[in-house]
């Protein structure tokens, strides 16, 4: 057909596609084993197709795509972290506000200082390659940025609600730390630290948090307010989705044009939609939305683990790394211990120090409540793979034989990480939190248990909302009030403001006219 | 931000995003204005960020993304022809389906046969660059290919459901046929005609239409079976709505894989998934793909009219056109003739034919019915430059005299018949079919009237199936009544056959257990 430029492209594609599909069906049909999940079953897709495009292409590749940072992080990024702001249980992320940012950002530095120091002086003992120290932290950001999926897909989302929230955000806001780390360390000139670059590199650090951050904010607000002022609800759910869709994009690649981190923008564009765009919204379009963009970031993390699955065989690279293997497996042990130590060294002090602050003791992290944090971080994914490629490759091409080492045990301690350690969480869970209800099944072991819990929770928000606005929490009155429960209390300032000022201006819910304008609805009555 | 490796690219998407999102909030707000809609408005503000980008700029270039073809026929197309089949109403289309393959195919072979004799006598005198007979002949094809989404817009289905149907079912299949066409133009050594080569061609031509519709209900009847036996649904909302767009995309993928015509596929596959897929998921999964698909497919759509809009201020070929400022405009005015009269040409003896085969008078079509089909067809949208890149430029860059007038009089004609006749279309069918219900306004007017009508019409549908099946139709049990209403019968025996082993085999209505499954029931209940 001559309207294809590109017959291996579409081969490519086509292959790809199909795969997915097979990752979809086959990971349904083990969802009743409780020892495997989608992500462990796309890799061991991958791997098997990649054996079998190395045989048949006589040992030449085994990817049917080069691994592209640009489709990763322009495509298959947004919607996944979108989504988890969009999906996110709104009122226990910001009542545990304080502690996410104390375990995802705090935490994440303190992963990092360790690897980067554990790395720089265990592998001069190896023979690897030349590094520089800009290197090094390279490898700390790597190897802080966790995947919390494995984990989320056991742990109840009821049964421990405060256990979930802190896992599922402090797994977002550790990511977003990791790349902004990342980033401020490929900027920086490194090679002659001062005093005056650190507190330049801190101060870097809290503006792209902040601007980030409201930018995300604005454009939340802004599509909310289009859509409100517009009511435009009455005439076209396509047309709200198409707007919701494209501005939370657009968010994103405003970040990423201005140079800030767009994985913070988009995940709070994503709450602010769903606090306030969400509401002002037809009821088709509302479940169109959680479906669809729940639906995206389904498929965009199927993609990230078929690919990196296929990719792990990239023959290319092991040429290199064959010729000392005992090189290259003792730099994946080493990273890997300094994985599980690092994340032991943030997790339990930090628990120890949130505990001191806790009145009630059945508010205290207890010890297998810690470990369960502890061991919900440890899973490295996507994102590693993906700023490894960044750091240690500049054409997709690993020729240099530090880089290539370093790319294999990255990717090695990915594999190894999620198909050992993943396929030992719910095990693991079910013996720290035993529970009549919590493994596998139909209920809470299913991989979007996690927005259909979202809706059904629905009254639930609802009442909890009256709850902290009006009657059981005692009105703050005094500064030893605001001293004593810091948290609550700037979350009554802000229901208050919110109800005042927010909602009447942006819409949300009980403060929109109903929109009935659904034609779906005689459908479901 | 050391990330993303092209700053440029992020530019573009960014500014490419935002200005889709204007093109929705202004479409919007000029909805109530008869004589605009989406198209046009999204083909404004092409034209006027191609004029600013072209001062700043200082006149190098107008555009912010290079047209590509891979991006159109791989990225834009499939969504826009899946959602047609999906949301198209089954009943109707497949009682016309005579008339609709006599208007799309027998109509656009003989426009394309005008067309390219027209070009081929005309041409002559005009001092244009060299073309050869295949570049006629390809001038046929791309000429043939009609826009009806203007008349889709202002045609209302409940008042003329006939009227409707011919012009949508008539505009795919037109689209499928243009294409195969432009197909076999390019593969066959067309330098000397025989009889043995027309019949090939033929042949071909014959062979691509039957193995891509079969592919495609192939793959929408896989999709079916697997979401019908593994009960999905029962499980995840997201795993089945990504299942569906999944398999839609491979069956494109397989027909461009296998030189199939994908669009004819993707087509077939999105009818077979909204028969019998479509009522194997949960409710909530119903609703997300409906709006889903047809999100996507409005998105692509005001993608392409605001590309092609950007891409017409091209500097590049209008300084080898503004040479000869008459000859182009004298081939851009005689293609627009041809247009008219190779579309007259196919309608009206069309619908004479089609008229004597029709006993009662009331469903013959008026001349003013016919004024309407032949003006749907007017318009040429963004099939005909895509087919026109993919002839007349190699390398996206068009040096050559005769290739680079043919690409701007292809943008002129496309321009001016969107915007003059999409313009002139409302008040037109306002003056042909007068009704109260007609023109613009909010139930009728708007850009998804389509699938929402979709959804107001089921129980009607049923009703008329009912009808169908059961009591109004005479059996037909002797060969006279299969030749005196051939369509009427075809239909009786594919409904037997549909009852008694398609649906207890693939699913669909009544015949898969509800499958409540739905958390966001009770939010709607």
């Amino acid at each position: 057909m001559a309207l294809e430029p590109d017959q291996t492209s579409v081969d490519s594609i086509t292959l790809f596609v199909a795969l997915l599909c097979s990752c979809i069906v086959i990971g349904h049909l083990l969802e009743k084993n409780r020892w495997f999940n989608e992500s462990i079953t796309a890799l061991a897709i991958g791997l098997c197709s990649g054996i079998i495009i190395l045989l048949t292409t006589e040992g030449k590749r085994s990817h049917i795509l080069v691994f592209n940072e640009e489709l990763f992080f322009i495509y298959l990024l947004p919607p996944i972290i979108f989504n988890a702001g969009f999906q996110v249980k709104k009122k226990q992320f910001f009542r545990n506000f304080a502690m996410i940012i104390l375990f995802g950002a705090v935490g994440t530095l303190i992963s990092f200082v360790i690897v980067s120091i554990g790395t720089m002086q265990l592998f001069k003992k190896l023979d690897i390659g030349f590094l520089d120290i800009g290197d090094y932290l390279a490898l700390g950001a790597i190897f802080s940025a966790t995947d919390s999926v494995c984990t989320l897909q056991v742990l109840n989302q009821d049964e421990t609600p405060l256990l979930y929230s802190i896992v599922f955000g402090e797994g977002v806001v550790n990511d977003a730390t990791s790349i902004v780390l990342f980033n401020a360390i490929q900027k920086f000139d490194l090679s002659h630290i001062t005093s005056r670059i650190f507190i330049e590199f801190i101060g870097n650090f809290l503006y792209f948090f902040i601007t980030s951050t409201l930018l995300g904010v604005g454009v939340g607000l802004i599509s909310a307010y289009i859509i409100k002022k517009l009511y435009i609800g009455r005439h076209s759910t396509d047309r709200e989705v198409a707007l919701m869709i494209l501005m939370a994009y657009l968010s994103y690649m405003m970040a990423e044009l201005f140079n800030l981190s767009s994985i913070l923008t988009v995940f709070f564009c994503g709450i602010v939609m769903s606090h306030y765009t969400w509401h002002n919204v037809t009821e088709s379009s509302r479940i169109t939305t959680k479906h669809a963009f729940a639906t995206l970031s389904f498929i965009s993390e199927i993609f990230i683990f078929l690919y990196v699955g296929m990719d792990a065989l990239d023959i290319e690279k092991w040429k290199v790394v064959s010729k000392s293997p005992g090189t290259s497996a003792g730099v994946s042990s080493i990273l890997l211990g300094l994985v599980l130590v690092g994340r032991a060294a943030s997790v339990f002090p930090l628990s120890f120090i949130s505990n001191l602050f806790k009145r009630s003791e059945s508010d205290k992290f207890t010890l297998k409540q810690q470990v369960t944090i502890w061991w919900a971080g440890l899973m490295r994914g996507s994102v590693s793979v993906a700023l490894a490629y960044n750091q240690f490759t500049r054409s997709g091409h690993t020729q240099l034989r530090g880089n290539s080492i370093m790319i294999t045990s990255t990717i090695t301690v990915v594999l190894f990480s999620t198909v050992v350690f993943g396929l030992m969480t719910k095990p693991l869970i079910r013996l720290l939190l035993p529970s009549k209800h919590l493994c596998g099944g139909v209920s809470s072991g299913s991989f979007d248990s996690f927005p259909s819990k979202l809706m059904t929770d629905l009254p639930l928000i609802a009442n909890g909302d009256a709850e902290v606005g009006g009657n059981n929490i005692p009105r703050p009155t005094s500064l030893r009030m605001l001293l004593a429960t810091p948290t609550r209390t700037v979350h009554y300032y802000w229901r208050k403001f919110d109800d005042s000022v927010m909602r009447p201006m942006f819409g949300g819910r009980g403060f929109v006219p109903h929109v009935p304008g659904s034609p779906t609805e005689p459908l479901l009555h």
